[in-house]
């Protein structure tokens, strides 16, 4: 069974050896597959953005455990999911925000079974002693109920998501995610095809909506559909971030062309 | 058989992937587990603490294949041992030292057969030509004894370990590790449960020991004992590190309370 | 079966995670073997010199995907290649320049048959939609031939390489890659017993050809033939780069002694 990471714990300690290890205690045979450790502290909506990127694409059925957990050892719950056929260990604090955005019957449970964790639990580092074990039991084909209660997926903490504005013919996003390569990914969807006739405004500069990064010269910015079906903003073989000058926050204006 | 990886090689170049290919080669079933490549060049103590941190929560038999190994080509050992159940391979430099610490039967092998190593061997890369191939041989199966003699667990290398002194009813230790999170983590061991009426003078703050890091508010400085049984500096949402001025050599004393 | 992964996608983002999930979606059976995800973005150089350090020494039959693709999008192939019994799937932009030097048979194929890619197609992530469906095909057995037609190996896009030139009995060559440790790796190549009587000179400094980094004291400067065979500038213990200034396309001279 396939098991997904993602967390906040960097890869210069022994916190991801450690959740690892933990897990394949639960369920030795389970391959582990690292989606990011590079989370930056604490950041969880940069994760629950990460975790909405990658676990769609995985095979109905995969495990995938997140932790970014700043409230660690406070009163924050600890969940364990099934969202759209797919398992989600994590701790109850918004991480799975996009992933439940996306749709999918959701059942939720409380994890609370502690004769499933580590015999001994550090308040610091549930991951290790609560969720990997936890991830360990669903990847060793444990059920979901076994975990703890089920729990209404209404009360699952939700992050508030920058909203998208009309104005005239326009909207009127954000920036929501540098990654990289320092390509601007914002809150406005659109479908790869959808581009036909549009303009995208940011930091002062007026884009076209183009297919990919090669429509444009080295070292010039454009605008497209990036493959999460977000606009965004780029350079080609350049960080638009750094030519632009912006970053999460950043106002981005999308408008149908002739109306500016 | 699940193989752990740990290593100072990082994560731009090659090393790490031809490590990997050869231990494959050897062994083409092993699952293998990255713990770390991200120790700082040479910094055998550094991995050590890693080590330590990460493989004693594997299963029992799990093999470790750690390689920081700033005297490749010297007169250094190569070395095979089994530590309480798990199988580690490495430079006798003193990288498994705080892995000896932790207890349990100890035999040690002299990896010296070269029968098992790749058939060409760069005096420069002994982590690709020698204990890939050697980890490979244990993942595989094979025995300890097979890969060199017998030697005198007593003889491995081991680091010095910075001393804890009792100074009246305190205990004065040092910053041993900065994790990634800014936390700094002390040679002071405590269960987590015996931190009732303790402080915690650092770099001229007195802190309580506290449970977890969300016990104080955003931007507090506590003190804790961490998910390895040490103390530690945190800093709640930040790093303590930088709000200290703290590092690695940074002086810790711990206070029964009212003593002060 | 095993697939190697190595791309210029970083580590904080959900593109590995995508590529991956893609991936076993298709062989969910499959390895996944990170090589390196930290390449520098774009640079296709970079990469296939990694991929180059990493891939031979897999067993025979990995299937090695490759992304570092600036151009994605554009008109640029995609390539499924066998190489001296490696598969390689990647962007016919020059990455496999240095895996084509090893030798070995090659066969290469277009991809072209687009009912082995995802259902939608990003045009800007061929590595999650094209490439990483096709190794999956690959590592589940598929053949070589079922993902497009035949092309002529010689038609396959080729890096220029940095020349190396006889001057007296010198040769004059230059740093082709700067690795973690600021080893300055060049393309002067030598077998590991040539070494006897060689100088070498870079950026002002003439050193002698050593057998590895513990041969010269602490701090010190020296010359070697490196795990691939090549001529390197190093400093036991600190970075050549940094105390010579050097990087990529620094000059260097290898010189018979007693000639110079």
């Amino acid at each position: 069974m396939n098991v997904t990471l993602l967390s906040d714990f960097g890869t210069r300690d022994g916190y991801v050896g450690a959740l690892k290890g933990s897990l394949l205690r639960r369920a030795p045979g389970a391959r582990l597959i690292d989606v990011s450790h590079d989370i930056a502290p604490g950041a969880i909506a940069s994760g629950a953005f990460v975790l909405a990127q990658a676990a769609p694409h995985f095979p109905s059925g995969t495990v995938h455990l997140a932790v970014v957990d700043p409230g660690v050892g406070s009163e924050r719950r600890a969940i364990a999911c099934e969202i759209g056929g797919h398992h989600y260990v994590a701790p109850d604090n918004g991480l799975l925000t996009l992933v439940l955005d996306l749709g999918g019957t959701v059942r939720a449970h409380l994890i609370s079974r502690s004769e499933l964790w580590n015999s001994e639990v550090s308040p610091v580092f549930h991951g290790r002693d609560i969720f990997a074990p936890v991830a360990g039991h669903l990847a060793g084909g444990g059920r979901l109920e076994e975990v703890g209660p089920s729990i209404d997926p209404s009360t699952l903490v939700r992050l508030p998501e920058p909203e998208v504005r009309s104005l005239d013919a326009a909207l009127v996003g954000e920036v929501v995610h540098v990654d990289r390569f320092g390509n601007l990914i914002t809150n406005l969807r659109r479908q790869a095809d959808e581009r036909a006739d549009m303009l995208v405004e940011a930091a002062g500069s007026t884009l076209q909506l183009r297919r990919a990064y090669a429509d444009v010269p080295q070292g010039e910015l454009l605008a497209l559909v990036g493959s999460s079906g977000r606009v965004e903003i780029a350079c080609n073989g350049a960080s638009a971030a750094k030519v632009l000058g912006a970053d999460v926050g950043s106002v981005v204006v999308l408008r149908t062309l002739g109306r500016s």
